[in-house]
């Protein structure tokens, strides 16, 4: 049984990736390829499927060791169909039935998981959440995704939709959200957001009566992303010290909410601005034992996640590997 | 089969409650008496054991179609070990093994579970959740009690002490909560912080430069519970009203981080809050659909509990007739 592999297929707007993967959750081969996701779902499946056949090719693998393929993928979607209901991502998708087409075209059982989720599961697996069976990744980028794994499986709710932890609301009233809500985590501590408030505060701070010195360090661009930030905050500038720390402040409140609402033993951050590494992870830890309940000491441990950009195509494996069929 | 009776016991700081429950869930007969919680573990133990051997007398039921005894208790507590860690409620218990004195004394199986759940799987069970599985109560009494049964199953996570949402953070730098943290839900949302709140903002009201028409038609005493508010609120003094009116926004906002964390189908008022039927969903839904995101239609619809204080038992019962041994 050692030898068999699964296909895992990440489908981001932007990018397709693909991977064999070995029963331990070992990377054997990867490819990747713009997904051109504006040529509609007929062209994106196509290169799904011959991305799967030139990995296969490349790693010069019998067809017969591949147990199936999992793929992650934006959602939302409905898991019993196999169906995309739609996606921001991928323009011209309205219930596409991913699942099945790929199943006919690639002759395989195929397994089809929302893309975070997927991530999630990868990390749960053999990642930042491989020694517990309770497990909570946040991925902080464009958004913030998320992803929980309850005693080994993924939690999907009533409308498949559970776990977008993105959108909880950590300020009552507060920053419009494209969603329609107000004051989501999403708009505070993804990277975009940790950019965009930075340069609203430069903003404010560049305006006539305020003083010179509250603009310090920072750039005249207002072009500057997550990473700038928190090397400004790191040289000590006050204005994005005060909104880094703010960052750090509401991703604790989350990890308060994910504590009583799935008392996981583990909560992983991942995505861009994960690479912050213990400048992230050190405040966050620090606001949270400040926050938190002191009834009991049921607090997750905050981790880095460990899989990197692979924890997608790792985990849409993984499934294929440890689902039943 | 269906002849097969399952005893379910609540624990309470104040009564004891104890119910022969059939196989469909529903009650056969029930006795209770007070817990008399000051006289510690082993006389509480005591009355339980009497309780129960009162019920089957009572009842005239042969001893050999019981299949269990199902408890609820106050926590924190330890599932597998079958203890109670301690518990505000139970003065003098410390790591005591319920589960096991109570199956050494009732010479029968004993399933322990958290007191919150047991009424949420009651409720899931035969109430309130009867035609979903993926289920959330939230109690509204003293505090804000919680379970949560997703598709079917208890939530519990990794320390025993998941679904605690009594505790999640609607007010970033809110009121201060016993537990330590601030703004929790319990603090805006249990009957006893609606009186509070009153109360607070009467005296607010009451202090001189304030005008008169702002007290309307509130009672001189400070003594008034939630059920008073709610009358006042419903005859039109703004002072409750308002206090009722941010009261269902908290829980509208809890229903938002339920649906965003568990996408249940269902969530579940009950408590003793619950009795304003109407006044209170009516309010709590034209938050939640004012205050929800827009993205897609997967809010849970909020109704209100229908097992009354019979949840407990009737759930911890259900444990005992539906959980494999």
């Amino acid at each position: 049984m050692t030898d068999r592999l699964a296909v895992g297929i990440d489908l981001g707007g932007t990018n397709l990736k693909a991977a064999l993967v070995d029963r331990e959750g070992r990377v054997v081969a990867e490819r990747s390829c713009p997904t051109q996701a504006e040529q509609g779902p007929d062209r994106v499946i196509d290169r799904i499927v011959e991305l799967a056949a030139e990995l296969l090719d490349r790693a010069s693998v019998n067809r017969s060791v591949i147990v199936g393929v999992g793929i992650g993928s934006p959602g939302p979607m409905n898991l019993e169909k196999g169906t995309i209901i739609q996606s921001a991502n991928l323009p011209g998708w309205k219930d596409v039935p991913l699942r099945d087409r790929l199943c006919d075209r690639l002759n395989c059982r195929v397994v089809l998981e929302n893309d975070a989720n997927a991530a999630a599961y990868g990390e749960a697996w053999v990642g930042a959440g491989r020694d517990n069976p309770d497990f909570v990744l946040l991925t902080l980028g464009t958004g913030v995704g998320c992803g929980v794994v309850l005693n080994g499986e993924i939690l999907h709710g009533h409308f498949d939709n559970a776990a977008e932890l993105g959108h909880l609301i950590v300020e009552l009233n507060g920053l419009e959200c494209p969603c329609g809500q107000r004051g989501c985590l999403e708009q505070y501590a993804s990277a975009s957001a940790v950019a965009r408030r930075a340069t609203d505060a430069i903003s404010a701070a560049s305006s006539p009566g305020c003083a010179p010195d509250a603009r310090a360090s920072l750039p005249e661009t207002p072009a500057f992303d997550a990473r700038i930030v928190a090397e400004h905050a790191a040289r000590g500038d006050p204005l994005c010290g005060r909104v880094w720390d703010e960052t750090c402040l509401y991703l604790a409140i989350a990890c308060i909410t994910i504590q009583h609402a799935y008392n996981p033993a583990t909560v992983a951050l991942g995505g861009g601005m994960s690479e912050a590494g213990d400048f992230l992870l050190g405040p966050v830890r620090r606001h949270l034992q400040a926050q938190r309940w002191k009834l009991l000491d049921d607090v997750p441990q905050v981790v880095r996640a460990t899989l990197g950009l692979n924890a997608g195509v790792i985990g849409a494996a993984g499934l294929v590997h440890n689902e039943p069929r």
